[in-house]
């Protein structure tokens, strides 16, 4: 199965934090894809950013804190302040994937805690290469990656790649080709994995 | 607790036809509210109608069919078609809905039914008046209703009532002031009506 996700989604952070759990339960791997909402959203869509949107941003910011509070996560981050650029943090995932396979899951989920839980900033480098030195990442070569032509051509590569599934939003999954949205689809997608399609 | 939903959204569909049971199940009584996605997606929010929406668009027009497949409802109108003119049937909603309060629900769904699963055409009000016959409601009388200011000015005061309170979208639940967006959503309510909010 696939997960696609935007560093500055809560609700991909969200869904980030339980699917590797999901996978594991029905044997199933699970690969990982950053993407853009800024592409997807605001350019293929011709939407305007959530956040900014009349009734529906406030009521997302709104779920975003009682989803928090069901799940007990404690969360620096406000869901109404204004986004990172969550560029080079998705330049250095698709470097990651490609060159630390083994754990390129994992940083990105310190990743993600960093930003939701701590309120880091992801958009400086120097953030992203301390937390993937924790699991052993050279700091120099991570930087020097996220300028490079090659993590910009992943990244490029894979947002292309996504919006051609037909990915548009954060958190999205494709299990067996079918496509959910959203976080609130999980117990549906383990329904699904369980009962077999529907 | 409230329900809001739009007579052309498949969604709002699928919910009216399990919030009864959802309000019963906790002991509630739970009122209808009619709205129009034409004021709160187009002129309020300033998005796209959703079926025109790239990318996602598609998804939910899959979507809904995977919705109506997992709970075995057959439906001739396609998701992806035309969206009839909702105004005739929230007006005759809301006029039934001050005049015959014991069975405006009962209504509202016989009106979903003959819409979704028969594909009939509800903008036309002799539609409408042939269905709440079935239930004892004077088709001239309803008819004269349909046009009538009464009937303009209840929907209007229900549509800014609803923008007031937050609906945007088809279905929408407010449950003792907490707001609740999408038929995937109605599980959540079910957790917070019986658990207490969290």
């Amino acid at each position: 199965m696939h997960f696609y996700f935007d560093f500055i989604s809560p609700f991909g952070y969200f869904a980030a934090l339980r699917v590797g759990d999901l996978a594991t339960k029905h044997g199933r791997d699970c690969e990982w894809h950053a993407m853009l909402l800024g592409v997807s959203v605001l350019k293929v869509m011709g939407l305007k950013p959530l956040v900014e949107t009349p009734l529906k941003g406030p009521y997302l910011g709104h779920d975003a804190a009682r989803y928090a509070r069901r799940h007990r996560l404690a969360l620096k981050r406000p869901f109404d302040g204004p986004a990172m650029n969550p560029v080079p943090a998705a330049r250095a995932f698709h470097w990651l994937k490609r060159h630390h396979a083994d754990r390129y899951r994992g940083i990105a989920v310190d990743m993600l805690d960093a930003y939701w839980r701590e309120a880091r900033d992801l958009s400086q480098p120097e953030e992203i290469t301390a937390i993937a030195a924790e699991r052993g990442v050279d700091p120099g070569e991570l930087r020097a990656a996220i300028e490079s032509d090659e993590a910009r051509q992943l990244l490029r590569a894979a947002v292309d790649a996504s919006l051609s599934k037909g990915v548009f939003g954060s958190p999205f999954f494709i299990v067996d080709g079918e496509p959910f949205w959203g976080v609130d689809k999980m117990e549906q997608i383990d329904e699904w994995l369980t009962v077999g399609k529907w």
